[in-house]
């Protein structure tokens, strides 16, 4: 076989955390810069600049997830030490899923996943601590999954008193969702349950808002932001909100 | 007022990740190393020595949480800068909320959250990539939740199709919860539900299982343990699982 005269392929598949290269991991730090080349989408490659210098880098549009796995593997099987770089953690809507999918079991390669800190402990920390209770996680795209068990998804949530994460809560061709999201959940929760809106936690454009379900669609809510609903406990103290735990 | 004479305190709620000092990130080492003095359960201290080098060390057991708490923001009050630690994300059931809620809005203190890398991020990535899609956290501790209530979220995650991530999912004084957890979830999955347990992953100790529903009971699962289940959807392929997103 061609690859047998090449060195053994490496792909590290990792988060970056929420963009500040102060709350990445060490570990995500080394494997990008012990890499050949480095792969991701534009805005990410960006945020981390400083860490790639010379090295090999492909970089494309948001949606085009599956050719950018595509192009990493193709490179690591090429003998290359390959690092491919997602915002967050790379395990929670991002890269790990499809380079496992389309490595679909195959040995030649070695592969790591490095965590990194998620946007929704990111977004917590600066809204104080609301995820200190059972929450659930549930993304409001529809690009890949149908609308109908996003909002299933929904009603189970807020209907047993989870804390509520929303991930892309909004964006050009799904402006609506997040008024829906919001229906939903007020449903079964009081208008004046706390909500946080957290925008590009922990970046130069950082925008934290703590708001409640009432007024939460007064305030800008874009695919960058995450969503936070409070529980039945949560509470909103001075500039944080808190989801006691009951000590 | 006394504390105006001296330096205002500071308290760092620090997350450090899963357990090696390669997974924390920049800040959180930083906070440490910048810190007069540190506090945390024994276990987290025992982790990060290397960092602690001679620095004031307030530990104590795992359930003193509320003591704990309270000896750090009566240190901060006296003006030093305290950092006080907790694995993995200091605002997933750690000790985030406990300190913002006994500082209850007071402005003498200056306060920072640092995320860390949560165990459910560490634990999938040494399993692959099992929470790509919709996930809910759910702790089986009835010690300050009752069990009806983390009986009702098992049902509502389990039959709207969240992958479910247990926390403290067993302790001497409550051996069965798993059991009854893997019950409920029964009434919605198939027995062949892939299932990940992970037991103090990132540690030197660290142990990964790959099994389903039907045998998850036959492996060494306790406090320090990650329980992952997958949905519906969730594929097992060589030693990985995955739940697929779609694309």
């Amino acid at each position: 076989m061609e690859s047998s005269k090449k060195n053994k392929g490496r792909l590290c598949v990792v988060g970056i955390g929420p963009g500040a290269v102060e709350h990445m991991t060490q570990r995500a730090v080394e494997a990008i810069r012990q890499s050949d080349c480095v792969v991701g989408y534009n805005t990410y490659i960006g945020l981390i600049g400083e860490l790639i210098g010379g090295k090999e880098v492909f970089s494309n549009a948001m949606t085009q997830e599956r050719q950018r796995c595509l192009a990493a593997i193709d490179l690591a099987l090429h003998g290359k030490n390959v690092a491919v770089v997602s915002s967050g953690d790379p395990g929670i809507y991002a890269m790990a899923g499809l380079i496992l999918e389309l490595l679909n079991g195959r040995q030649d390669v070695d592969v790591e996943i490095i965590p990194g800190v998620p946007a929704l402990c990111a977004s917590a920390a600066k809204l104080g601590a609301p995820l200190m209770h059972d929450f659930a996680s549930i993304s409001l795209s529809d690009r890949l999954t149908p609308w109908e068990l996003i909002e299933k998804r929904l009603h189970a949530a807020a209907s047993a008193d989870f804390v509520i994460v929303l991930y892309n809560p909004k964006s050009k061709g799904r402006s609506t969702h997040i008024n829906s999201a919001r229906e939903v959940i007020l449903q079964y929760r009081a208008e004046t349950t706390p909500v946080g809106i957290v925008k590009g936690a922990m970046r130069v454009d950082e925008t934290v808002v703590i708001t409640d379900l009432s007024r939460m669609l007064d305030y800008d809510i874009d695919m960058h932001t995450t969503v936070i609903v409070g529980n039945s406990q949560t509470l909103h103290i001075n500039d944080f909100l808190i989801t006691p735990r009951g000590y």
